[in-house]
């Protein structure tokens, strides 16, 4: 078939990623999406570069193995600390969800002063302030781990008072900063989007990292000619290399829609 | 030196068994006590089985070549995949947090009836049911994993209301089945005893496996006669794998005293 029909593959090493699913299905519905999520090894956020590096690389070679035409590490972690080497080992492009939010926000921001939020890693490894001052020298960028947001998220609890009272406490530094721009810099974080907007209210414009992904997706599809020409909603379909008891119903939180063809794939090491 | 004035090791994949160290000091004050943090690998709890025992192995021969006189695994991850083979493997006295926190559940609940609270990864163990059950096999044993309470207490948010309506959260289905007894299977959970006392209730008693493990290594030093002699208040001594900028202040929160003497060890992988 021609390249433009194969699927899109996206990978994270967990659920996370499904929003930046989520975000592809609404700005490409014709795309077909092979998702997966290396369930069994999640959390990569804990894990040594070298060690993240190899994972990567095995996601990676198991989306081509599969024939995709284009790739999305739906993960911070793997965008922060691998996505160079992908670029420079494969031939097929390669999108993380670092970039297109850094760029948005790096360009969204009027009084350029820019929060950053996302789990400890992700703080931890400066990525965000890094690539925002590439796109603007000028901006000042506050960030803040977030430790329980995942695990909010996870329990099915955002827009609960649990949920407003934590985003309230993390929020409060930044928003002292007098932040106009939010980076939402973890996949999970779309869901608690509404939370967040509550919090730090109109003046704070959020930033989406799976929508502004899902963006440049687009973007280069078009420019590479290769948005399916399909007319019919395009297929999902899941490999996960563990399948959690819990995961179904999860899972389609994060997708916004019901999932069917969850297929486990068994070749990585658990 | 006599063996009797050699310090007692205890090892933890971070910084959760220093809740252990704090219950051995109130009841062993004169003992030296050389703790060991893998604070550059944790958490274990989503790691494979072999990579926990090879890192259990690799924490205990570290104790070892400081010249402990005995072992706590202060690790619920450790002590419920690996215990067994360090103690086939090692020849000192090796005790695990798991068995004591069970043991005296089981022999305080007169409802039979207990519930468990812990990581998710520990709760998926089963260990702590089935421990209790080699004890009491007539108690019903209801587990809930709390995802929240790590990150909660790594905050310093214990005491909040965020806490509390958590707890709330977690600990409604336990309540409604009326046990009279509840596990704390985490050795962070100390530290929200207070608050799960609050939304527990005075019907229902805590058992902290931090202070049930201190009880049982005390009992032990005595039976091999291996109690400090000393009258003077014993040391204590940190090694950790990796000293994460804000270690000390959380350190200090789960010990309750001030920490001197942090050293890194480095030969572990990162």
């Amino acid at each position: 078939m021609g390249i433009d029909l194969k699927p899109i593959g996206v990978f994270d090493s967990g659920v996370g990623g499904l929003t930046v699913v989520k975000a592809l299905r609404e700005l490409l519905p014709h795309e077909d999406i092979l998702y997966f999520g290396d369930t069994a090894r999640v959390p990569y956020g804990t894990k040594s570069t070298q060690t993240i590096i190899n994972f990567a690389r095995e996601d990676t070679e198991f989306l081509i193995s599969k024939d995709v035409k284009l790739i999305v590490v739906g993960c911070n972690t793997v965008s922060s600390t691998a996505l160079e080497i992908l670029l420079d080992n494969y031939s097929l492009p390669i999108i993380g969800v670092l970039e297109p939010g850094a760029k948005a926000a790096a360009l969204h921001t009027r009084k350029n002063k820019v929060g950053v939020i996302g789990t400890t890693a992700t703080i931890k490894t400066n990525s965000y302030p890094q690539k925002i001052r590439n796109f603007n020298s000028e901006v000042m960028i506050f960030s803040q781990a977030c430790p329980l947001f995942v695990p909010l998220v996870e329990e099915g609890w955002e827009n609960t008072e649990i949920a407003i009272l934590t985003a309230r406490q993390y929020l409060a530094p930044l928003l002292a900063q007098k932040i106009d721009t939010l980076v939402l810099g973890c996949t999970h974080y779309p869901l608690l989007k509404e939370t967040i907007k509550r919090v730090a209210g109109n003046e704070v414009e959020l930033i989406d990292s799976a929508e502004q992904t899902a963006r440049q997706v687009k973007q280069l599809l078009v420019d590479l000619q290769l948005i399916s020409p399909r007319q019919n909603r395009g297929s999902h379909k899941f490999y996960l290399s563990d399948i959690p008891p819990n995961f179904v119903g999860m899972a389609e939180r994060f997708l916004g829609e019901p999932i069917s063809h969850i297929q486990r794939e068994g070749n990585f090491p658990g």
